[in-house]
């Protein structure tokens, strides 16, 4: 895996049938791969483009078993795999990124942690497991806060805001009893994020930062280039540089900051490609899809060039409805994610606009 | 179909499972549709990226009318699919681009009596069905000349070249006794392609013409822009549009034209993506492959708009070997079809270098 690529041919199995899914597995075809789906979800996204798809849950370990063996390397566009899975699936096959990649992502508090270890800056933090721990954490981190559940949780899901210490009791609540963590906030002018990877030889490369725009905690748009200082910039990419060497890392990783007086704050890493770096697909001649796959194929990184300006936009739920309309604007580029039905929330593509130079 | 898109999910059947069938399937899936492909060869390049693959000959007529059957549209990544053929799946489902330009491109001879009739410049040509026929059309057009078989033929396979009359024996039996035709040498400066397409509404867009470099009769490089004069670019334009008009064609559509000093001469015409469109990959965000699914689909065109200047280079056989070398070049995407075995000759994949502006 590490001296020599994956041979032309070879099949790439990919926990997770989403978009992130789908995305990679074009990727992968594009360097001559195949892919293998595995997702539990009938009719997923991304088995349009695979070569195959095993419908099964993770907790099917002969299926797991089984999509190992006919794959020759496993990644996957989701950190929440459960850990019998992966065992499941280790004793077959390598997993890139590694398994101490994801057990840090899978849990707010060891991430976080494993951060101010780095000697990175994150928000105040702290372990909650009861109402005497939420009060001493409260405390010490002070309001506004968020209460999240150290694990799972997405776009949003799965947190609770407390103003003051009467919100304590629901907050904790709307918890279920999960382990959760107290998060201070952060006074950040902007969010920003870096989207790097690592190669199996210990070669890293960065994509210019881009800067997101959120809206009910859900990505909204991406631009680059973000507007940030030199020094900014630099910092950016030197400590997800400095994540991605300390786990030994192989594959992209997304990589959230805020940008504050007192210097970038690390929000959250993702051991996998993000909705963040999609504007990759037309600003950079490797995007970020094709960037993973190089790094768990073991090929050279794309070293990160990027040629043209880009916004992009998440086309969410009722957002598909515009699609006529965007079809009709010049240099935007359509992805769409092939799912069925648009919910609201539900991501089901997006638009990257090719900003060129007038 | 001409008047609303192919709803969302639909199945885009596709007729070849080759590198254009592969690019067609992915830019689909970025549309949201689903691909099915028909291939008489097993495992397709293209089935890599499809959501169904149908392994059948062009003979039979009960795999093609399940196959149409099981789509909504019907559209081809090659030119020479048998009338019969075509009969079975025109009985269920519309095929685009249309009849004509198939039974027109399938035919040389008929062909540039097409682009004659519409007054456009074409090499002189003359049928040739035996002995006879070639010393009259010899006399006529001179020497050098090159004698084609009418039908089939591809990448300068079926060719003879004559450089008197006396290789007017050999040139003959080289056509095995097919339907042939005589066509002169046209002295030009440089050769160039436009890839144009015309929607269900009749709406025409084209992409900056692209200048073409061959050797050994198969395409090396293209490179956008091409050098031409205003006029040129404009005539190149409005060429392709006329034929596309005439044919009320559907879909993309190579144009391959000689740069004279008496104007452009039409080389051939080819009713579906091309090879020297490949650029538009990574030089627009409509390429030329979403460019005919958008078609074929019933949805606006893009404008052709092109955001950076490209130089396609074509890797064929042995030149997989310099993926390696290939892979560490900045701003350059690679692009491989996920063919098992090189041979000489054979189209491997092809990559875009983006030439930044420094």
């Amino acid at each position: 895996m590490t001296d020599r690529p994956l041979p032309a041919g070879a099949t790439i199995g990919i926990l997770g049938g989403g978009q992130l899914g789908r995305m990679l597995s074009v990727a992968a075809a594009r360097l001559g791969y195949r892919t293998h789906i595995y997702e539990p979800a009938a009719n997923p996204p991304a088995g349009h483009v695979a070569d195959r798809v095993t419908t099964a849950p993770y907790e099917d370990l002969d299926a797991l078993a089984a999509f190992a063996e006919a794959v020759d390397v496993v990644t996957y566009e989701f950190e929440n795999i459960p850990a019998s899975a992966l065992d499941a699936l280790e004793a077959h096959r390598p997993i890139h990124p590694n398994r101490r990649a994801l057990t840090i992502s899978q849990d707010r508090l060891i991430e976080k942690a494993f951060l101010r270890d780095l000697g990175l800056q994150t928000a105040p933090f702290a372990a909650v497991d009861d109402a005497e721990d939420l009060a001493e954490a409260l405390a010490e981190i002070g309001c506004p806060a968020i209460l999240k559940t150290r694990r799972l949780g997405y776009d949003g899901k799965g947190q609770a805001r407390l103003n003051g210490p009467e919100d304590a009791d629901t907050a904790l609540a709307a918890m279920a009893g999960a382990p959760s963590i107290l998060e201070g906030f952060v006074n950040f002018s902007r969010e920003v994020s870096v989207i790097a990877a690592r190669s199996a030889t210990g070669e890293v490369a960065a994509f210019d930062p881009g800067e997101n725009i959120h809206e009910g905690g859900i990505l909204r748009t991406t631009t680059v280039p973000a507007q940030l200082t030199n020094a900014e910039r630099t910092d950016a990419v030197l400590l997800a540089g400095k994540v991605l060497n300390a786990l030994h890392y192989v594959g992209v990783m997304g990589v959230e900051l805020f940008v504050t007086d007192a210097g970038l704050v690390v929000n959250e890493i993702a051991p996998r490609v993000h909705n963040s770096g999609h504007w990759t697909q037309n600003g950079c001649a490797v995007d970020q899809f094709e960037q993973h796959i190089r790094a768990v194929a073991g090929w050279p990184l794309g070293d990160g060039s990027r040629h043209a300006d880009v916004v992009m936009e998440n086309l969410i739920g009722d957002d598909i409805d515009r699609i006529p309309d965007l079809a009709r604007e010049a240099n935007t580029a359509i992805h769409l994610y092939g799912k069925a039905e648009a919910r609201p929330g539900r991501k089901m593509g997006h638009v990257n606009r090719i900003v060129t130079k007038g």
